[in-house]
């Protein structure tokens, strides 16, 4: 019908702290043997976040594949587009409610398209994403419905029938705290990998520790009672 | 909620046949002044087609916009890799049954997904495509399943709920024949355009008259009693 591995996964892999600890997850579901990451450039411009993907495939051991999708999408996302201001707080408190600004339009769905291409070229069953409803920033694109459905439309556009690729997202109901308490269950590899992830929007290393994005990591970290690897990386490199 | 202009219409323009019928449909039903196309160079061999969208589009009045998708689906089609070699036939009667070998997997869920960003930062609320369940080759991203699945999709990615935008396909349930009685119905222009529209998937001008896609053609053409303006084309440059 498909032709489609079972043991096989594509890890859709930002570079930041929740896809590397899915890549994890995934490497404990299905085996290193059997994971390949796919990483985007869609013109963000923290762009720094695919050195660390390419930094932490290479601590994990596996395959590191960028796709260059720079003029692709368009947004006014200061994401994107420099020419727009990013929000900043003092803590996870001043958050605005609803859809935060740096939401980019269609950006998951082209992420998803695209991996299921790829995901149908190798054969492999398995998609894995670390979008998350939860701590999320509004992003309806993170919403588990809207997984839902695109796996339906992805399998109807690629054999027909609702079967066949499987999107995983062991995030999606997680809170950030969770999400860290994930991370040090699926051990030392996952936490030394954090080190080297990125999550600023600024894109800034040190962190700045004021953009929607680095206080939503630093909430969860304390919450977990865990000091961040990233955060001992950033003093090291601080003091060196 | 979502902005969207419900006179604002967005078509997803090859240069094929079935897209310049599409584009004078979107042109009766929404008017020109709110017509935008886009078209997708994604590796085609027969990318020859953008120059005929180029050309349509310059007839008619509207504006030509293209994408480079170029080194994004990974695909054994021979419309994308060369060293693949394509199917040629006598007659219609020939075609294999099932899925053409020239499926380009996640082609549509590709150009929708780039079509739904761009409507989205035009605040259109209506794309037009071109696909066709009727006479399609199989291509599972040409049926109505995937298109409504699709649709929810999209939506759900970009708004959080199900409605906004709307994804037309007028020629859905058209036979070949039929989709040139559309084409006769919507007048002059658009059999006029119609002989600047590229259909062969060999790239070649006159046409190779032996593939999949042109043997299609000619019988639509020779079924609705009408000289495709095409061939009066091709007739009118070998002459030259």
């Amino acid at each position: 019908m498909d032709n489609l591995d079972i043991k096989k996964a594509l890890v859709i892999f930002s570079g930041g702290q929740d896809s590397t600890t899915c890549l994890f997850w995934a490497i404990k579901k299905f085996g290193k043997e059997n994971i390949k990451t796919i990483s985007f450039d869609y013109g963000q411009k923290h762009d720094i976040e695919l050195e660390s993907a390419k930094k932490i495939c290479e601590l994990t051991g596996v395959d590191f594949d960028k796709v260059e999708i720079k003029d692709i999408l368009r947004s006014a996302s200061p994401l994107v587009d420099s020419k727009v201001e990013m929000d900043f707080y003092n803590s996870c408190a001043e958050f605005k409610p609803g859809v935060q600004k740096t939401f980019v339009p269609g950006r998951n769905i082209l992420f998803l398209t695209i991996a299921a291409n790829l995901a149908y070229h190798h054969g492999a069953k398995n998609i894995v994403m670390g979008v998350c409803q939860e701590d999320f920033g509004g992003y309806y694109d993170c919403r588990e419905q809207f997984i839902t459905e695109m796996q339906k439309a992805l399998n109807q556009g690629l054999f027909g029938f609702d079967e066949g690729l499987q999107v995983y997202t062991p995030l999606m109901y997680l809170n950030k705290k969770e999400a860290v308490e994930l991370a040090m269950e699926l051990g030392e590899d996952c936490l030394e990998a954090l080190a080297y992830s990125h999550t600023c929007y600024e894109a800034k290393f040190p962190p700045c520790g004021k953009c929607h994005s680095c206080l939503l990591r630093e909430r969860g970290f304390k919450e977990a009672g865990l000091k961040d690897p990233l955060v001992k990386r950033s003093l090291a490199y601080a003091l060196s």
